[in-house]
């Protein structure tokens, strides 16, 4: 182990004759000396020296993250022979024990059982750049006095179609179409009558890939403008949801469409979590990241990112209590979706978590915050006037949970905060209701 | 004059034995080749060869700025002997000529006879640097699109106090302390119920001067307590001109406190002509600057900056059709001043061009575009909708102005356009009359 302490070039040398080890990335942190092996697309962090069982503190400025080349269909490293993309999380784990002499070093928090892990994030990084915007990151000095530290708006209601979503719909798209042997066959499909909607239409537009979007015949008429406007067939539906899935599904099989699920499709969490790994880039000193919660692909997919990256960093989820399925399963460790939809001003959140989702939020969310619809209102309203950034109420709730008691009364170490402002598409006639 | 085509040291060598000229800075403009003489703070264009007349066509990326020091009394460049401060733009001019053997090379246009030069920008550029933000530019392809160009949105509205109205007041301020020689004893005032008051209490407050700020009597509570919160004193007066003005007399005599016009005072125009020195390193090639005009004191700031760095830019001015003196004024090559106040939803741009900025303004604007409170509105919900920005009316005058017909009908050879998003604010709870 203590061979690994060494330059990238020796460390390489050394682990050639594995036949299986490559060091891909120098990864800087000023906060924390952990090691991550990744074997297949499978990340295990290091703590501990492996051989001694000496805690881990590298002085140098750099950690190394040693992967196995994913062109390599196995490998071996000493005993584990033969990995394959069927073997198990235990058995990697063991295998890398045994190797090691050692029995307790090797976690596989962030990475194990999930729909998807680092590498994908990586890979979505890669495939949005050519389309999606690096969002700027905003800092206030009146928001920093009311919150009592310092915070990092990571502005995506200025990326594509005004809300992280693209991200999301984005890489779906661009990997089906990788993947796909005919791409002209490729065809997708979407129930969402919010931003989701609007980023699969764009998203297929600029791939050229028909887009099928259901929508309640109730949405207002310019959220189905502006799918059209991209492109995308709109089919409408019934409200409710088992019209929303009935119709759906209908088209999946008449259409050969591919369903790309707002939060639930693994790429789409993937896509979500470049945003994690751009707000590290851009603020690399965060303590925490809060994000409002939905069906929590954008939560899901920051934890993979974020806690990758920065394995120390705290990820804070805020929801409406109106919508508070999260903090309910949060507190019961079990998901309890909600009956669909509540009611709430932050229309982007009434989703439930989703089961993809939801190991990831239970394993790596530090804690669920849930604010009033009063606070929302009012934070939204904050940004507006005193950050002139016109945030939706969506965005708002996750402002609000930082100004929260709650949060407040959190140890004053969690200094610097980024603060996810989701998107900016609300409908301005409704206003003259919250002055 | 072709040894002036020479590499910063050598001209620097060259010029010493003239002991009088000085290469200060060494500046890069992709379009133009224009060379400026800086005599004691004035700017000399010289776009001929000052020897042999033939255009100058520098091969080189860079262009030279030549200048005295400003420690330097008097100074000789050959016949020119003897420049002080008294001598007069003309005599600096022909000596000059003479000096070239060149009889009709040098144009003083941008900086001869106004009330600040483009050195004084280039002072408040470093005066303001420890206090103001170097605000933002962003791009929507949305708004691209409707406008027929490439825009490019300064955001003022990011600035300290949410406008761009900081700028002048700190370097104002700034200055006065520079040349006091009992610092203690320097005290403003003003008259504003605007962005200007704001910034001038805050600018006071960050320097420790006392400051009193003459409001109207009707003036919006929020605002009296925003200047209150900045720790100025709020001196009130009644609704009218007069009042305004006889108020702010009194306290000036009163507390020998000095006043600090909104738009009129140099140092003011200086501080806000920062914005185009900035505009022009954010986006060295923009072919034209758009700004919203009420006193004048930020057109002007920018037509003094922006021409001395790229001669050939067009700064255009825009103001609402209901309180178009600048346009008048402008047809008629005489100021007209309008009646106190104009009606317009940009409360911000009520007051008419001054005696200080309209020599700048009728000489450097290309042209000033009127735009009706319809469009003003339109504009402003379109940067809301569009671009997530909470603009006040006052910017978004600026932006109805680059829809306008008038706008759309200038040759597509303006193609990267700078606007001026002056500040973000505003009464929300005016919005609802608008959406």
């Amino acid at each position: 182990m203590r061979a690994w302490m060494c330059e990238r070039d020796q460390l390489q040398e050394k682990f050639k004759t594995h036949q299986l080890v490559e060091v891909v990335e120098l990864f800087h942190s000023c906060y924390s000396w952990v090691w991550s092996v990744v074997v297949l697309g499978r990340s295990f962090e290091v703590t501990q020296c492996l051989s001694c069982d000496k805690q881990l503190h590298m002085t140098s400025m750099s950690r190394f993250i040693i992967c196995i080349s994913k062109t390599r269909t196995c490998g071996e490293i000493g005993r584990l022979t033969h990995v394959t993309a069927s073997t198990s999380n235990r058995q990697v784990r063991a295998a890398l024990q045994a190797y090691f002499h050692c029995s307790r070093q090797i976690s596989s928090d962030t990475m194990g059982e999930y729909c998807l892990t680092y590498k994908d994030v990586e890979e979505a990084v890669e495939r949005i750049k050519p389309a999606a915007h690096v969002t700027p990151v905003m800092t206030s000095k009146t928001m920093d006095g009311l919150a009592g530290r310092e915070l990092f708006f990571k502005c995506e209601l200025f990326q594509k179609v005004g809300a992280f979503k693209f991200r999301g719909a984005y890489n779906a798209i661009s990997k089906l179409l990788e993947k796909a042997e005919d791409k002209s066959s490729i065809k997708v499909v979407t129930h969402s009558s919010g931003n989701h909607g609007q980023a699969l239409a764009l998203a297929a537009k600029m791939k050229n890939v028909p887009a099928f979007i259901v929508m309640q015949n109730i949405s207002p008429k310019i959220k189905v403008t502006a799918v059209k406007g991209y492109g995308a067939t709109v089919v409408e539906c019934e409200p409710g949801e088992k019209s929303r899935e009935e119709t759906k599904d209908k088209v999946a099989k008449e259409q050969g469409a591919i369903f790309i699920s707002s939060s639930q499709h693994p790429d789409v969490i993937a896509g979500q979590g470049t945003m994690g790994v751009e707000l590290l880039n851009q603020v690399p000193d965060l303590d925490a990241i809060v994000a409002p919660v939905s069906g929590g692909g954008m939560v899901a997919g920051i934890c993979i990112a974020a806690k990758h990256i920065k394995p120390d960093i705290k990820i804070f989820a805020a929801e409406p209590l109106n919508a508070d399925d999260c903090a309910k399963s949060f507190a019961a460790k079990e998901r309890i979706p909600l009956p669909w939809p509540p009611d709430t001003v932050a229309d982007g959140l009434k989703t439930s978590v989703g089961p993809n989702t939801w190991p990831i939020i239970k394993d790596n969310v530090e804690d669920v915050i849930t604010v009033t619809e009063e606070e929302i209102i009012k934070a939204t309203k904050l940004m507006w006037e005193r950050v002139k950034l016109c945030v939706e109420p969506s965005a708002g709730t996750a402002v609000a949970a930082v100004l929260s008691d709650k949060f407040r009364a959190l140890p004053p170490s969690i200094k610097k905060v980024g603060i996810i402002l989701s998107g900016g598409n609300l409908d301005l006639s409704k206003l003259s209701t919250w002055f």
